[in-house]
């Protein structure tokens, strides 16, 4: 395939990111915090599954969007089977990232788009990404040359820290328990040599690098949709994301965001040491 | 002294509370994801500490708003010295809950502003209060038998939820280290028989108690400051607060924050067994 390069294709294929953000803030808010509380109870209870009704409805109106917009595309999504397409492109579709953030109410889970390369055998680089967090109303997107966020406050450019040095640095995953017992411990070795570590943000950890207020995030057992899209906001800003021995992270598994190639380098180092 | 119970005096109360939260939120959101980043980075350097400046500018500012409009009740903040009042009343400010979360960009940080009733060493139990998001344009306030919030879908009145099981519990702290390794330990006890553990949600988590979206909160080591407002929130949407043997949570220390006196129990026998 050859990547879109002409304003014209750059323009369609932000405008349809956009059209597939709007809805999903539409229909992932119409059961974001509704009554009935935490999903699995209802599982149980052989009831309403509101997290999973609504990951589902909205893959499947997004689905539909690109039907009717990029039927040349293909579509990697959490919720339904892959679609192969012909354009070379590939829509990288996560619904609701960080499920149990959605049903505790937090304001942290968020919808994940991504627009990679395709590959014979899934999703390849990441060419433009957007994170999404529609209750709070933020948008973070990044591709082609762009970089910016809208959210409660208006617009802002998207940028990373230069932050150098690992005590300097501020460390974000979603859980303590990072992965396998050897992840974990990789994971505790860089959480003691940086100066902050944080936890429970979902994908919403990746927007802040892009928007220079952390420098890490480290992560394991991810799939394609929980990265794809973060990969592209973050690189767009000046950030660098990798599997954690450098290579690419765009399958998901191990991966480590970092705000530039100095911390990345430096966190590297420790989770490998 | 006597609780108030006029309408009357309620509404100037209502009113006083609702103009400190209105001043809180202008004052923090100032320097809120401002350029400079990691406030230590920049108080190691000597230079501008955007946290420390934001919180103390906040609370200069609710002091004077409560010098002009409640001359007569004292006040308990956290970066000022406290002042004894003659009403019988004093206010328990915190204006900005979660400093961590602040200087990473989340969400999740608050105001916390707490009415108690004034006792001779400090504040009593708490009858009004307001957790606020500034960023997000959320507040949730409770007391004197009024409980909701208001934030970027409209109006909802606050309640609890009725979980009665710890294996139907989601349960939030802000670190997964909660206190001494004694008080870790007893933690991780409870963590293990909850259905979900999340953290890093600063104040937020009890306002999500208060919405009815989680059970359980548990903190240890807190100062008055950080749980009198909460405390007012979570009891006038149906829940209950206490330190770990339940008694007063109003001192800080440890905190059981619970969804209904039924889970509270469940979680105390667990933390104690």
């Amino acid at each position: 395939m050859t990547v879109p390069t002409s304003a014209a294709e750059i323009d369609v294929l932000f405008a349809t990111a956009t059209a597939l953000a709007d809805a999903a803030r539409e229909e992932t808010l119409k059961l974001f915090r509704s009554p009935g509380g935490l999903a699995a109870d209802n599982k149980l209870a052989g009831g309403f599954d509101p997290v999973t009704a609504a990951d589902k409805a909205t893959e499947r109106r997004l689905r539909e969007i690109l039907a009717e917009r990029r039927p040349e595309d293909g579509i990697f999504g959490e919720e339904y089977d892959n679609r192969t397409g012909t354009s070379g492109l590939t829509w990288v579709l996560d619904p609701i990232d960080g499920t149990r953030g959605y049903m505790s109410g937090t304001p942290t889970w968020g919808v994940l788009i991504g627009l990679c390369e395709e590959l014979p055998d899934g999703p390849g680089r990441p060419l433009m990404g957007i994170v999404d967090q529609p209750y709070v109303g933020e948008r973070f997107i990044g591709g082609f040359g762009r970089a910016e966020m809208t959210g409660p406050m208006g617009r802002t450019a998207l940028a990373t820290r230069k932050t150098r040095a690992l005590d300097q640095a501020t460390l974000f995953s979603t859980f303590p328990e990072v992965g396998t017992p050897e992840e974990g411990a990789a994971f505790a070795r860089l959480s003691q040599q940086v100066r902050l570590t944080r936890y429970g943000m979902d994908c919403y950890a990746y927007a802040l690098i892009a928007l220079g207020q952390i420098d890490l995030v480290v992560e394991a057992g991810l799939h394609p949709y929980d990265v794809d899209g973060p990969i592209a906001v973050i690189e767009a800003a000046g950030g660098i994301v990798t599997d954690w021995q450098g290579g690419p992270a765009w399958r998901g598994g191990r991966v480590l965001a970092a705000a530039n190639p100095e911390i990345h380098a430096a966190a590297m180092a420790v989770l490998n040491g």
